[in-house]
């Protein structure tokens, strides 16, 4: 926290955006102030009249009470210009700050959820840059955009009619951006903070070390959560990493030296050392098992840990307005008693149990096929070329491989439409359950595609030498491919194609500067960055016993990764927005997960190694004995891992310390406050008796 | 709640003990009354002179802030008589069940956490017989006495020194219990309530219903969630009952005949109808499996509505006082800023990890040890009669099985006793957790006794024969025996012996029908009560597919057992306290897990069962292909209970509403609370200011 710099808002010289003339007035008294700061770009087609634009314009800046959002609009250049700069007033950031229900410094040092009426205790409340991070600023303008409702049916000016009609209570910002009015909309840039960060963050020579703090600051809670977890994730493979090191230099006889053996079937070789070689295998299977399990329980503590600092460990969505895309009949809610759509839970549970389900098994069933369809074609073209082997024939042979390449993606795209289509359709109340449910169709399929083949070659195949084969050329060539087109591609394109933007002089007018932010390509999420993460770790934590290299060849990418990913993220994208969130959402329970299932792929494969084979059949076990062993084992091995994630607590106790103190304090409040509203209560009742 | 007639308290001729005269002044005026009632019977050792009487008598009367109890309290027929009554006056009574966290029924009709100073707007706040059941009263007398403390270092009158000295913060009833000077302290019948509820309880002719309403307001919360759940779970044996009467019966061809055929060993008889056999088995083992499952899930949903109901689903006991056996250094407590001892978590996890686990673990070993040597003495003892066979020998074959069964019980006393020592040793701060962890331990030991042997049987001896054997002998022994000794004895007992007590007449002195009560033996807790009923279940889920008729069997047994407990508790034990309780604490847990191991044996019988291996032989499997297949369905099972428990939410939805109320009630409550002390505090300063 104490390294962080915070340079006043903006360039000095451009007051023409940030200074008050031009702006929309604030309807408050208590927010008029000498500067704005412009925090969030809208882009509108270039289609759009002014007329449309000035309604825009009105919208946002309306009341909350009359659908608008009460924030503060600027032109930009003029009406006829296609953008809208968006600020914020004091209040509103302040009012949404506290129905967010994120935690601020109080006067007593602890965090506290903020609350409007009780402001003045909370730190450094008169500095708002200070009281809110700028990522936090702008998600709230965001999120205010987002619940722009049309109060009535009513109409968009300037647009005709199918498209410009509103019907009451439906999104304005959902309905603008279906008929294609907005292009983006983008939050601002800071230059010298970006620089600033940039500098800590991916120019620094030291290996260690990411401004955690100055990351959720700036960009905010999901994207420092990513942060935080590559972090955490690449320290903890120093371990997994120095024993396959071990395992693989210091220990000839074992792994090493099958990896060489292997290619050309030297059974023979396998001689003395077995004991050797068996022990390797289990030390680094027993491992992998109790360092993944570890690993997830320590990420758990940091993770609460990181959520109380950052303050948001008592958000509480369900007492939030619903997502924008949310719809359902008009009624009290029964916990907050606003009005708003309320959409019964076993009617989601029902579309979930018997559409979305079946229809997740259906694509997997798709994805099965298809393997199935790849390996019996490319055994018929193999047999039927070596029947009638020609150079004609030949490039036949790639044509399973081909078709499979063509059927994956096409598969992969249609589903991936299904399964927002489905997600939709659950029509969740919440913003992170949509993307819980809507990340985990995603990632199930995903995940299938990844490692479908790899299972099917440990244990249907059970082919460990190629399985070892397939996964190095994995490791390696994923790595060469990622880190070419993470970090060569990128700094190629941002040094001579993106030139453009950078010719822009400090002096040149504030618009330009604003306009070029928003003609970077937008940010395409993390998504794929979990998923490459949780691949990594599936192939460490399922596989690693085959191939002990995986650790520090995955340490060694990952180093590079966190450099690329925040350069990608500071120069080569639009800034995205990023909501506050108390821990990875889904993605930990994606992690804990395949932990799990680590524990049975390392069991089996145990059993399935070749020389685990010789040593048994050396004792003399006959094959079902073997089995009958390993379930056993299994067994044991999945009891003291549920015994470990029970034993290692979840949040570190100082943590849990707090949380008893705020459930002690509310329960106590409550009591308070009852009898305070009873004895309003009574005093009016005698009042009116007294009438 | 509506058959309920609630008789107003005692008898209207003896006012010897219910009128005010003669009993210890209350402080408060608001608390006098024409009517006490008395509660609590403590009954002394018959050598405590009337000085330490008249002292125990002034502590319990003296204020909490003396260290204290704040109750009433009557010496029975004079001072030199071995008894002492307690009553509690209404402001004591207030006060505790607030410190609780008893929820009764509000003004609006919803059960809220009842508040002291917002009493007025609680209902039948003025009639406290109606406010707080019998049980609550008398549980809330019990918490008082337990809290008693000695301020500082003083002597017990009457008492010579070692014992009657009364360390600072020393509990004054352990003392006086560890001293001797109390034999029992019980709380007090109501004769014309019991007989009503006896009549509604255990007279009634139809088969069906418990009055629990009445149990819990009679007997209280850890009685009544027993009886819930005995009942609960009795209605659920329903659908196997059924089903295990269908494959006996109506599938003649299956398991009954095997029953008959198993001990002529006719093995050549097993012909045609292995298929049904072998479907039979599967329906019975995933049916059982499903229905655990659910069952338990049910069981929670019906828990969770109970809680509410009987106004016990907001009690928070790490914000109460810590338990009398809790020592530590004096401290402020960091969540309720009081000052009491402290003791800090990880050093009792130090003392659970490294000494209670490994001496737990010690003692099963010893029973494993036990019946190994059980087993090889047996072989040798035979073996050896065989060899030199005389009529000398032949009452040696019984030794083994003395030795053992002694060793046994020698075993299971000090278990006992060393159990109790080490979660005395691991200092827990709160009854329930005390509670859970000591069960925790004797359950584990327990458990292990009785199921070591049928595991034994049926995975290594594989003799699933004798195992149908072992459990139908099991079943039907325990069950008469039991009944015997739960019905008739008691009955006989009730009869002949305790008459004694019948021959009181309504015109007797009071005191006599008090002291008549504490002759009575102790109630023995439901441990054994649970225990059995977790035996139950155990043979039900674990073996049931080995035995069909299980469950038929426990379902006739267990709608006796019901009308036994009831009179039992009724008629023949003194009553017992009973704590309020929100679930069924530890016993829920061991369901589940035994349900969870349930899935696990079931998929191993299934594979031993001699059909499935005829089965499997004809369709040409090897021995390790049908252990694959088993353990992949196994795994797919334990999936499908997993995804079975997740989905069937814990508690009904309106319930989860109502919780989401008061969480979000009091999120706001805290947050108003804290601009009214924190404008206090302004106030204040602002008044320093201004002197």
């Amino acid at each position: 926290m104490t390294s962080q710099k915070e340079p006043q808002e903006g360039h000095s010289t451009s007051t023409k955006v940030t200074g008050p003339s031009s702006w929309s007035k604030v309807s408050c008294p208590c927010c008029t102030s000498t500067q704005i700061e412009p925090l969030v770009l809208i882009q509108l087609a270039e289609s759009v009249q002014p007329i449309t634009k000035q309604w825009i314009m009105s919208v946002i800046a309306a009341p909350v009470k009359a659908g608008g959002a009460q924030l503060l609009v600027h032109p930009g250049e003029d009406m006829k210009g296609d953008m809208i700069v968006v600020a914020a007033p004091r209040c509103t950031l302040h009012r949404v700050t506290e129905e967010l229900g994120l935690c601020k410094t109080y006067q007593d040092g602890d965090m506290k959820a903020f609350s409007f009426e009780d402001r003045d205790n909370f730190c450094n409340i008169d500095d708002t840059q200070q009281f809110l991070t700028l990522a936090e600023r702008q998600f709230i303008v965001k999120h205010e955009m987002d619940l722009m409702k049309a109060l009535e049916d009513q109409r968009i000016p300037g647009i005709p009619a199918p498209a410009g009609k509103l019907k009451a209570r439906e999104s304005i910002l959902q309905k603008l951006e279906k008929a294609g009015l907005i292009r983006s909309i983008t939050p601002l840039h800071d230059q010298e903070r970006l620089a600033d960060l940039g500098k800590q963050w991916y120019s620094q020579k030291s290996l260690w070390g990411q401004p955690l703090d100055y990351i959720h600051n700036y960009f905010g809670g999901t994207i420092a959560y990513y942060f935080s977890f590559l972090d955490f994730y690449t320290l903890s493979l120093f371990p997994p990493a120095i024993l396959g090191i071990f395992i693989t230099f210091f220990l000839p006889s074992a792994n090493f030296s099958t990896a060489i053996e292997t290619d050309s079937n030297a059974s023979s070789k396998i001689s003395d050392d077995d004991h050797l070689s068996v022990s390797s295998y289990m030390v680094q299977a027993v491992f992998s098992m109790l360092w993944s399990t570890i690993f997830m329980e320590l990420w758990k503590r940091r993770s609460a840990s990181l959520s109380y600092h950052w303050g948001t460990f008592n958000l509480a969505e369900q007492f939030q307005e619903p997502r924008p895309g949310f719809h359902g009949e008009i009624g009290t809610n029964p916990v907050t008693g606003r009005l708003e759509p309320l959409f019964p839970d076993w009617k989601r549970k029902m579309r979930m149990g018997l559409v979305s389900v079946p229809v997740v098994g259906f694509f997997l069933g798709l994805v099965i096929l298809g393997m199935a369809g790849f390996y019996i074609c490319e055994r018929l073209v193999s047999s039927w070329h070596k029947e009638s082997g020609s150079y004609f024939t030949a490039p036949l042979l790639y044509l399973p491989s081909i078709a499979h390449i063509v059927y994956t993606n096409v598969l992969g795209n249609v589903y991936r439409n299904v399964a927002l289509k489905l997600t939709e359709a659950e029509n969740h109340r919440e913003e992170s359950s949509f993307d819980y449910h809507h990340t985990t169709k995603v990632l199930v399929f995903t995940f299938f595609n990844n490692f479908a083949v790899l299972f099917h070659i440990a244990f249907f195949k059970e082919d460990m030498p190629l399985l070892r084969k397939r996964l190095s050329s994995l490791l390696i060539v994923t790595q060469v491919v990622g880190q070419f087109t993470e970090v060569v591609v990128p700094f190629l394109v941002d040094r001579f194609l993106t030139s453009a933007n950078r010719n822009l002089k400090e002096d040149d007018p504030e618009v330009d500067h604003l306009q070029a932010q928003g003609s970077l390509p937008a940010f395409p999420g993390l998504f794929a960055e979990y998923i490459e993460l949780l691949v990594q770790f599936g192939y460490l934590s399922l596989f690693s016993c085959v191939y002990p290299l995986t650790a520090p060849l995955l340490l060694l990418n990952n180093l590079t990764e966190i450099r690329t990913d925040a350069y990608k993220l500071c120069k080569l994208f639009n800034k995205p927005f990023s909501a506050p969130v108390a821990n990875l959402g889904v993605w930990q329970l994606a992690f804990e997960v395949l932990s799990f299932i680590s524990v049975i792929s390392n069991c089996w494969l145990l059993l399935l190694s070749p020389r685990v084979k010789e040593w048994t059949q050396e004792a003399g076990l006959s094959s079902s004995q073997v089995i009958v062993i390993a379930v056993i084992v299994e067994h044991v091995l999945l009891i003291v891992k549920m015994i470990l994630a029970f034993i290692i607590p979840d949040e570190p106790d100082w943590l849990q310390v707090k949380r008893e103190q705020i459930e002690y304090n509310s329960m106590q409040a409550l009591k308070k406050q009852r009898i305070k509203s009873t004895r309003v209560d009574g005093k009016l009742q005698k009042a009116k008796m007294g009438e």
